[in-house]
């Protein structure tokens, strides 16, 4: 009996601190640690639209890559035109990675290498965010 | 017999029809008029991470604006330091609208209002990016 509730007890153990480590993991994931990199750019000839065709096409390839999560490639909104907002830019690249080293797996990745070799020339500027979620 | 062939041709038609009415509303939210709305922050007082904490805080509010369809508040990641990378702000505001008039009533809104009343003395610069998915 005695040695029964021990293994009652080592149970319960078990499945507290595996449920803690679960729900630890599972915040980290979510909130500390999903990296969001938007690439803004500008193409040397902005008024070509063979040129953005080339460049969305370019940018479509990124999905390819397996640390990326989420893609949304796109073009300025006709939003209003305020000051604060910005919208000389050509397209939009948005990714979402798990985590750091995914955006690094995506930065070295041979389908990411050979976009910069196909498209580089095409654009004029580039700016990128890189974010955290907080 | 006669009118029954004709009862199942319109009702395939009307099969036909309703299911390329489907698809073509759901291809028109996923993908042409969903709008991105990406901004960034700038601090008055860049070092204070009590001002941070109050931005942050206020952003957070914003999520109860009923048109926003996803919220992402962030900071900048400690990716690799390039030229291209744009890291001196302080807080990215990251929002997911239905369409334009989604983000329209998030710029009239109450809470938006009062973020804005509340918070934009805690700002120096800010830049917005209105994107929509091609």
């Amino acid at each position: 009996m005695k040695q029964q509730s021990r293994k009652i007890f080592i149970s319960s153990l078990a499945l507290i601190f595996g449920g803690l480590a679960t729900k630890a993991s599972s915040i980290h994931t979510m909130t500390n640690e999903q990296l969001i990199h938007h690439v803004f750019f500008w193409l040397k000839n902005p008024d070509s639209k063979e040129d953005l065709e080339k460049l969305l096409e370019g940018l479509r390839t990124l999905s390819k890559i397996e640390t990326v999560r989420k893609i949304h490639i796109g073009v300025p909104a006709t939003t209003e035109k305020r000051d604060v907002v910005e919208s000389s830019y050509a397209a939009s690249e948005l990714l979402f990675f798990e985590d750091l080293a995914g955006q690094k797996t995506y930065q070295d990745h041979p389908v990411h290498q050979a976009f910069v070799k196909n498209c580089s020339h095409l654009w004029e500027k580039v700016v990128v965010y890189d974010v955290v979620d907080v």
